[in-house]
């Protein structure tokens, strides 16, 4: 059975309560939910991670080398500003994509760029949770 | 019976020929066959379509307006140059998802940036051919 | 009996529709009239032209030149990054006047800059449809 | 019978004499005549002000908010540097109108953008001292 | 009793020996000594913490939303770059403020700007440990 | 008895019709009323002015050096523009601080930067006229 | 016999009338006329275009891939906003060269740099018409 | 007997006690004293002038064109601000020289710049009060 | 027996693996032996430390201030980021040295610039791993 | 019999051997040898220079001035950098053409500019050694 | 007897023939001329240089360190580019003044700012040859 | 026996003279010495050069081409600005190193960024004389 790491950014642990105008009412227990029911179809075992530390995000990035196929990285705000983040998704051989909730274009000037979208196959933003859902089918289309 | 129309920019005609190392071998006639398909397994009708003249893919927005669900576009060279193009899509009250066949932030500085994301629901970047497929999805979720 | 030629950019045949908070309720047919209704106060006949198309605008300005006493353009988004619309307007002798049906200095960055306010003898924004029959007046004026 | 309130900015009272070919020849007495013969046309009153000082200036658009049904400024140097007086404009309610002889937007670079832009219903550019007499008309339109 | 949470972010563990010139003699237990004690003034109770982790720091900041009336964060060398601290300050509904010891305006161009201070109430910099005070105040006026 | 000067720049006699939404709805003969309440409180005299004109705060800030324990400043847009502000802070020696009512850092991108902030000892932003009194605390304050 | 296209954009249809001093008195007439003449010396057919469409000049630089040995564009105003015109450049795998009448460097700032340039072999500026000459000798040499 | 006009803007009253370790311990009497004895020296008479008010100084400039035949300015911190004093130069047919104490260029960035120093003949900089000498006599050369 | 600190950023766990044609293909186990081979023939004890998180790299750094006659510190992706890496560098005054293994001059351009090398007494860049030990030789010559 | 100048800047010398996948296999020798037998076909004597001081080069083109009917230069990177370089070649009345081996714009950022460039009739680029032959004949034509 | 160094930079050896629109018609030998009759009135020996070799110009800069009492420079194009020229004038300990022919801030943008003024006790600017004689007098006043 | 080519730039002959406390006490001639020492040690010779001439210092660097083993450059002021330099350094295919004095990140802006870097193995900052010692230790290790 196949295997996706799923790594969620700082912030993300409030989802539903934060800014609900822009992050939808959702929670990530709810869209870790999805994805999960989304892994079964998919024939997938899964982690689905999130941490406000940097570090740990790093860690569970390297962690993933080994054992996934592909990984899925919501960085959040660290997205924006952490080329360590950007630097542990280089050292891959496998797979990321990147996914953000909103459309990060449509929002402030500090938040269109991501150092780790060089660092990524691709990226879905601003198709809220089903973005993952679509994501995981991109890592798993043959 | 639902329609979307999916519309591609400047120089998408040449795909399969033009620079195939970064764009694949696929041809828009490969394409366009399987978001044909994919859009009978959804039960949608579609245009697809493709030029390059910025002030023909206007037209064709305008006309989306009234007679689909959803639109989707891959605007090419002119994403990133065109406020008109940007300001056909602010007309709409239908959503439109943006897509890139390749990674644009790990290409050129000036290809990280386009208008038209300001002006969508949601962005596909680096995914291919599929990033068509799951923009479909996604206009059709729920 | 005197010639102008009045020449609108893309998406302001979207009028009334596109919107409505920023550009008003009128459509373009509305302005059209009241401008025909001035060129007849003003002993004034007028050719109004619309197109998406930058090339169509550039040849309605070529052919003014020979026949028009003046010109007026609201050169809508192309204004902020045509050169070639800006360059088209340089060929011309007749003088030419600018007008926005907003205030383009309240909205975004990239609508403060207009390539072809560098070749025409005056501006006017934010004035509504009432721009066109004041640019009106100011060519006829002695 | 309504009132107008037209405040200059620094240096115009040397107009006739500075630069005339840039700003003409005209004097501002000959353009503050224009404007009380448009003024007494319309039924309106009208005070004429011109200072070199920022701080009159902003004391002149306080006092307009309780009398006036509208305001034409040309702040001259001063709109391109002054924050103070864009926020005095922000002060009012009743709608001011920009006007500058020249067309800004040929000149240098720092001529093409005013603070005051972003306070004002609309801006006159290039029209010499006709800008002012349009500018009162579209302060007494409907 | 009421209760505020004051968060100290990386270095000022080190306050005292660290650049003395810039930040003064007190050390951290110092000034903890004098919060509390304005503290007891105020009949508040206090949460006084430090790390030099940006995810402890994201971590108490979202402890404090459900039970703290207000923050007071002096985010240091952070503040400039993070994001993610940014965005963990937006998700909170009580008023928070920061607070810097030194007028970091009068120090290097990188130290001008902080993230954090567009997602506070109020900015209090330069009044060394009188600032947490001030701060306090604030939050518990009326 | 002690002496005490605070200064407030343009547009600040607009206060409480002055955009509300950004300022209050308090006069600035309220913040007045309260600074002399304050003053009273710290046994301070206190002299409170206001000016629309650069020159007079200029003149006002040169008056206070001989005669004044501390000066505070609300430069409003001067702030903002006005090197001559900033250096006639810099011919002090006694501490200044300078007080915004609204936080500017959450505003206009060019309300960010005051080059008034690299003359004073520090800077209370955001918290309205209570700022004034935090300011005059902090410069009674042993 | 080998074939040559010789590609011009928008406003080179009114050379000769259109600012002589910077383009010279020269019509396209006569530049389509030496090229001809050049050709027959060189043994070459060519195919001489103009439009102020920039979707018709990139039909043409695909039809040229399949038909010509190289490829000459004078991309105009294009040249400095298209990156459209540019990726259609980039389809060929025959070479081209950019050629502009006038010395681009010599000229207003935003005409210094094309992103046409980046997609050709070579590029001659400021040497008038002859530079399309030197340009198909450039083509046929070796 | 000839005239000349000397100008001295903000700040510039407080000379010997502002900032001595740059500007020296001269006052601005001093200054003018030795002014004074230069102009007996050449045959001049001499208007010495010093204000905080930006619309005072426009005054002065305004007033030497007709009584001058040259005027010496030293604009202190508005040179680097005030597109208005620039303008006034402007409207001078006699020459100017502009003076600053200390050598602007090793100072902040932001004092390298003046606009004045476009509408002025020369520029002294750095060379103290003998500067204002050299410009008398540089004035009354030839 | 004289004391060193080495620390080693982000993603430095990762060395052998992780992008070889820039890194080369040592393990950061084999630079540790090679830095504990040096360390004996220079009569230096040794700490060698590896983490992905920030805030543990700071709380390093602090430690070394007590017990070692210098560090060594490769930032990695850290170094381009971190103001707060740089001010826990700025609290020491025993010196420090900057690694970097490849030459960071010669990659993307946001690698060009560190804060941690304004914070340090030198840089050694692109020499390897034998950039450790020629740092260590530095921090104890004479 | 008619003279022509060439000037080859810095490092042009090592050709053949410098990085021949950008500048080819050709020695300067070899491009002499063709420039020479060009001159004689056109009847032209003809100096070929090369110097790696800038100095060098400055007193060639001054030279040039008295005997030359034109000036071909290829200012290496010297054209990137040398204010004193474009100086040189704008005392000159007689035309001069900068050439360039390779084409610049497809190459770094810092060589898209050349100083140069504004001081010269034309630029030929990326035409290899036959760019030095068509400015020859450019030179010579009518 | 006293002894002051004169140096002038590239291509002031054209003076008199290179464009005297901007510089006048006196040749540097008139200079020369008029600085040797000042020297005698204020009893110095002078030597007078000029070079179009940045390394000769540090050379005689160097030289001067130990001979002159004061230096004057011009360093023509060189200002602006010339780090290396600033840091020989940072060698002295003696003054050094800078001289310009014009006024360098009415012309192009990229003449505004010289790296040597960073590294001179002033600046005269736009007095012509006055300026060395005004120089020649500040270097010996007091 | 193996040969090192050691390069200084501008003003290095001037060490211990110039700006003792930022390059130390220590003239080139001492460090001269301690090379040619460190040279005995590493069984190299060795050729020690100085010049203030940008064509002298590429004169060199070609030469060593094609007789040593490494180059050691210190580029001194000319690292910032000369493209020409860093272009001699990439016709060597024989390893470079460039050294520094001071900590160039520690000292003004335009001190950051050296072109040389981009063609280089490496490059050591900071650790005065000791830089030179450890680059040949670093030309040499296996």
């Amino acid at each position: 059975m196949k295997h996706i790491t799923i790594i969620n950014g700082p912030n993300l642990n409030m989802l539903g309560t934060r800014e609900p105008e822009i992050y939808g009412k959702q929670t990530l227990a709810d869209i870790q939910k999805q994805c999960e029911d989304k892994a079964k179809a998919l024939s997938l075992s899964l982690d689905f991670y999130q941490s406000n530390h940097e570090g740990q995000l790093i860690d569970w990035i390297h962690a993933a080398a080994s054992r996934s196929l592909g990984l899925i990285i919501n960085p959040a705000g660290l997205g924006h500003t952490s080329i360590a983040l950007m630097d542990a998704l280089l050292t891959l051989t496998i797979p990321a994509i990147e996914v953000h909730l909103s459309n990060i274009y449509t929002r402030e000037a500090f938040r269109h760029h991501t150092y780790t979208s060089h660092a990524v196959k691709g990226i879905v933003s601003g198709l809220g949770a089903q973005g993952y859902l679509l994501a995981m089918e991109a890592l798993t289309a043959t």
